[in-house]
């Protein structure tokens, strides 16, 4: 194919609007950025067509020459990327379910990219997001997890009907919360158990609340109150399968 | 005092280098935004002058009026700040060494604050970071902490030097690291410990590692690495003096 150089290119256009939540969700297709995140996506047959200039180190995958301006435009880095990968959603099924991540609302890419490396770290099975949750397919989540969001199935959905099917799949499922929980000692280590971390600000929801099997705080002396994903580390590490 | 408008004022211009650590060093000053700041710094004596538009709501403290534009001048916040307090170091002696923790060369402000929240949530006794951590005055650890830097002694100094003196005083240290280390299981919690975390890429130095009583990881079975706040929450719980 021939080097595209037009900005104004009616595919450089569609990429470009890849950096939308709601064009990833239409067209299944999301943007990972460098050399590190295409090798990674390449090992999860998630590269649909690399992107470069000059030349291209990747083989046995389409790619497409463009010029440095191009590149600029759809990197989300402000010193631009030397290549750019278009990808399509990896396919997410979570068939065992020993331990997994259950995730009200976390706002901040930050937190949902540690969570997720954090859950890798301890073997978790595989993550549920509420619909509200940041979307893991945002450039500084999958940055920030340095290409690890292909090593675990992430599935967004509503949390209370997730619940309840865990539920009746007899998987434990419980909610983080200060008031009227029990501590990690009381709680004791099921086969199957689901663990639900809430919102930055407002914590995990009512509903949720009423609708998990265990209410769970970690233990603390002091009155501050831990950031999400430390407490996540607690909670994963804790409960970890050995 | 009358009201300053001029962007030009000496006073304002001084006030605007507390935004470099250079100048913080050196007047032993900082800036906090916004009223909840200014109350967490109040309760620690830490105020020496409030600046503000219009109506001041803080009493027992010396006060300027200020013009919205040297308010929007002085603050790191895009959408600017209604309050801004100048405040002088406060004064970090640790005295209880059962439980500390040492960093080395973190260079993330949201990792620093988040360090900075757990170790309170914990009651450890107080921080040592070495010369190279980011500095926790910096604007985006005191935001991310929500004020709570006031509520633990932090004291920046050659951590070689401190881990010396800490061994002397009896203080059991420990060096977080994946190569040839313990588990948590294998390390028993002791009278007086205190913990080291490295920095985001290196890890802790070796040199660092030489001189520490103990070497720790964390058990995982992914290949995963962990975020050091990440990490720090489940060694901070694991050990605190319950």
């Amino acid at each position: 194919m021939e080097k595209i150089t037009s900005l104004e290119n009616a595919q450089v256009k569609k990429w470009n609007k890849l950096h939308q939540k709601k064009e990833r969700d239409a067209t299944g297709l999301f943007l990972v950025e460098g050399k590190h995140l295409i090798e990674e996506a390449l090992k999860y047959h998630a590269v649909e067509l690399v992107l470069y200039e000059n030349e291209c180190p990747f083989q046995n995958v389409p790619t497409q020459e463009v010029s440095k301006p191009i590149l600029d435009k759809l990197s989300s880095n402000p010193s631009g990327a030397e290549y750019i990968g278009i990808c399509h959603l990896p396919e997410s099924i979570i068939e065992k379910k020993e331990r997994l991540l259950l995730l009200d609302g976390i706002q901040d890419p930050g937190n949902l990219g540690t969570l997720i490396r954090t859950a890798i770290s301890f073997s978790f099975d595989g993550i549920y997001c509420s619909k509200d949750t940041c979307d893991y397919l945002n450039e500084k989540v999958i940055r920030s997890t340095q290409g690890s969001i292909f090593q675990i199935p992430i599935i967004y959905m509503d949390l209370i009907d997730c619940m309840n099917k865990l539920k009746e799949e007899g998987v434990q499922v419980v909610a983080t919360t200060l008031e009227h929980s029990k501590t990690m000692k009381e709680i004791l280590p099921q086969e199957k158990m689901a663990f639900v971390l809430g919102n930055e600000g407002r914590g995990v929801s009512k509903e949720i609340l009423k609708c998990a099997d265990e209410l769970l705080r970690i233990e603390m002396e002091g009155f501050e109150s831990l950031n999400v994903a430390v407490a996540g580390g607690i909670i994963l590490y804790h409960y970890r399968k050995a």
